[in-house]
């Protein structure tokens, strides 16, 4: 069971013949691979986030850069809208198809154009794992830091279409602050480079533009990736608290005290029992929340650290603090927290995971009130999330095949979601708006700002036929919700009034 | 002596009453300091870069947000076009005034409004000094990275224009990757946020586009900063080589090692002889080249690398490596590098200061390129710069009182830049472009990616009030200097194509 995907866009977008787009694909670009068949669609039915489906048009995947510059101009030129998709694992279906769309799969354009170790930078294709880049540049003492959960079949494409973070982004950076040049292909095809291997660039920053921007500017055909090298020495430390805001608390202190550690995550008890029953990773099961805390660097500094976080936590009320004894104690405790999302998975029949991002001050008032908000909608909500960068992961807990709890899950969520924006803080951390939280942008932007991202838009694709409905709500979808005001009564395209 | 601004502007920009639009600002904004005379006009003439200058319509000078927004509102009713400035110490021009436009200077905005140690960021005004950030959240043991070399006196709200840099920028990054959220007043007066405190903010970076814009698409009026925990140890090392190529080649070595250091910096004999000169920092004036590299961290973690970078530089052919013994002497090392524009300064009658940034590998054949120009150019080219970012400040020697140097240091001055985007580098690491570098932005750029630039412009600024003839050049401009061939015929907004 699933949510039509944007009921708004029906009989909107144009209706192409689907056999003769076949073959003028066919017949313009040779060597093409075009699925078109619903056995061969039905895999590309949706992103992670299933509960938005639809069977797009067409798929294609491009073998070369040639080709996906051809099937832009083809699309341009018949009028046909592109949704791009890397590995498919987004999870606010950014990469969800169009029933009226080509949707250009990356996955083939997977090489590692170049690797220079002395410079510190790999020149990669899209369709390339995330993975795989610190994989390649391991013998070389190097690796590539941003590491979604996703990361072994996440693309780095996808990456950079949603400005990917991590459990390490604390300290490292989100996608966008670990890449140097980008070339993307325009909506009619032309190939453009953005930044450069150059710390600086002049102009307006489109690299940054582009990264996160979802697949709605321009598709990305390759990237220049920063590789760092691999700190000499990693620990991490397990502490656990009997409430949830003692836990919080300590979160602000360990930053105050100016240490980054490489990663901050929390859990809370739902979670923790959920992990510990699934993966036996040591957790203390009657604990109400616990916090890993990853510190990286030189041996001595490390030990440095891990004693002034030690006192730390400690002053914060925590009532045990483990340090992991081993690389293989280390290696388990992350285990439970990686596989925490799947092990909640096991003691619900559907869950579903919001990403909201917040000023840490603001940590122990947000669950709070997510707990009251659980209680209201009668779901249960479990909290795992990067604590350190203030971005939270509620998963709620949900039955899809109970009337209504679908339904109530998402406006759960959106409420969520509308609390972060109340406190400061945003709809998105790392997984993106997508089609997931198109609403919830009327509650973050107000009418002017949106006015202005439409702009932007209308300058990289001003027909809105790259990815159209995702990322950016129309002024009109804001009004209807009742999110926003349209005083003004206009808009700079009015076409984007129909959805 | 000085060029003049621009004789494209000249005939083009609205032409408005001195006088009329002097008393429609006192008129409709009370307790608004306007300047008028010509003496009181005449410290505005140019920035930092005092080769170009023009005497502005008129000068305001707003003390409060709501000032700014009328401004901008009687302006755009007016049709007269505004230039914002900080504290003018920008060296590309970006702030210098248009003989028929309003001069904006943020300097009375110098309001440190919040600072919150424990989350570590602070709410500033954009006049206030760079400097003054680091001194105000000195009690609390942090600081504000960036640090330009003018950061005693340059505005953090001129930092975010140019996206400016300094010595740490290898380390710490550049302004846009120490600034959290802005509130910037449109061409139309109207308030927007662009970030915010959370770690990412959904929709497109309009934060990131906006930094370094120059004051093109807004004027900010609120930057909320990162502070970050100064490092408990610092040390600073000085290695003399007698090949400028060892020395470059040294530079790419530390890099390799994967070492990040805090400031890793180069200087060519010239310098170092003036430098010593003016400030006797113990430079050793026989060597061909000088390399500063500073590291910091916690101690044994800094002398661990300290080691390891000694080692790398007589790998490389050092011939003499020493480590700075106490603080005063780390000063000592510094102030020859912090000086040495003005030691420059010292043996020529004028100088003319360059920004390209290039990829770290090209170094050495980049210095030997410019050797070859100043030779054929027959001014002398001394260089001090950030090696570790590829961020290269070729300062060209003349006299503008010998008929056609001046012009002559230009035209060198763009041969350089334009050697700069040769080896895949940029015209600009820090500086940014302003009036500057307008014309080699036609080489760094092709026409698709200048018409992107324009329809950004044009999305904030459809009437290219905000800072026109600055930073992006007309399609026009760059096919009348042979850099681009105008194939299409077509602009996005025509009258651009006047100036």
């Amino acid at each position: 069971m699933s949510l039509r995907y944007d009921e708004k866009l029906d009989g909107v977008l144009p209706r192409v013949d689907k056999m003769q787009l076949l073959s003028r694909l066919r017949d313009d670009i040779p060597g093409l691979d075009v699925l078109h068949t619903d056995e061969q669609l039905h895999p590309y039915e949706c992103d992670g986030l299933s509960v938005y489906r639809a069977k797009p048009l067409l798929v294609v995947l491009p073998r070369n850069v040639e080709q996906v510059q051809a099937v832009m101009r083809l699309a341009h030129e018949v009028g046909v809208p592109v949704v791009a998709r890397g590995a498919g694992t987004g999870l606010s279906g950014g990469a969800m198809p169009l029933e009226q769309g080509i949707l250009l799969v990356m996955a083939r354009l997977n090489q590692i154009l170049d690797l220079d170790p002395v410079a510190g930078i790999a020149r990669v294709q899209p369709g390339v794992r995330n993975i795989a880049i610190s994989q390649a540049a391991q013998p070389f003492g190097l690796y590539y830091a941003p590491d979604p959960s996703s990361q072994i079949a996440c693309s780095i494409g996808g990456n950079v279409a949603e400005n990917a973070g991590g459990v390490h982004c604390l300290k490292y950076g989100l996608t966008v602050h670990n890449i140097l040049r980008l070339e993307v292909i325009t909506v009619t095809g032309e190939r453009l480079i953005l930044g450069s291997e150059a710390l600086d660039t002049p102009g307006f920053d489109l690299m940054a533009l582009f990264t996160g921007s979802e697949g709605m500017l321009g598709v990305v055909t390759e990237i220049t990736v920063k590789l760092l090298a691999r700190p000499p020495c990693t620990v991490v430390l397990l502490a656990s608290f009997d409430e949830v805001e003692k836990a919080a608390d300590a979160v602000a202190q360990i930053i105050a005290q100016g240490i980054v550690p490489a990663g901050l995550e929390m859990m809370d008890q739902m979670s923790i029992r959920a992990a510990e029953d699934f993966i036996h990773a040591g957790y203390p099961v009657d604990a109400q929340a616990i916090l890993l805390c990853e510190i990286d660097g030189a041996l001595e500094d490390v030990q440095d650290d891990v004693a002034r976080v030690e006192q730390v936590l400690f002053k914060a009320g925590a009532q045990e603090v483990r340090v992991a004894r081993d690389e293989q104690e280390r290696q388990r405790f992350w285990a439970g927290r990686k596989n925490a999302f799947p092990a909640v998975g096991r003691i619900s029949p559907d869950y579903y995971c919001m990403d909201g991002t917040i000023p840490r001050r603001q940590l122990a008032y947000v669950l709070k009130k997510t707990a009251e908000l659980s209680e209201e909608y009668g779901l249960r909500v479990a909290n795992v999330f990067h604590a350190g960068d203030g971005n939270m992961h509620p998963l709620i807990l949900f039955d899809a095949n109970e009337p209504g709890e679908l339904e109530r899950a998402e406006a759960l969520g959106g409420k969520i979601l509308e609390l972060c924006v109340e406190v400061g803080g945003t709809i998105t951390g790392e997984h993106g708006v997508g089609r997931e939280k198109i609403n919830q942008m009327c509650v973050q932007f107000n009418e002017d700002e949106l006015q202005f991202f439409h702009a932007i838009k209308a300058a990289f694709d001003p027909k809105t036929m790259l990815n159209p409905g995702k990322n950016i709500p129309t002024l009109h979808r804001c009004a209807e919700m009742g999110g926003m005001h349209i005083h003004h009564g206009q808009l700079p395209f009015p076409e984007l009034e129909r959805f």
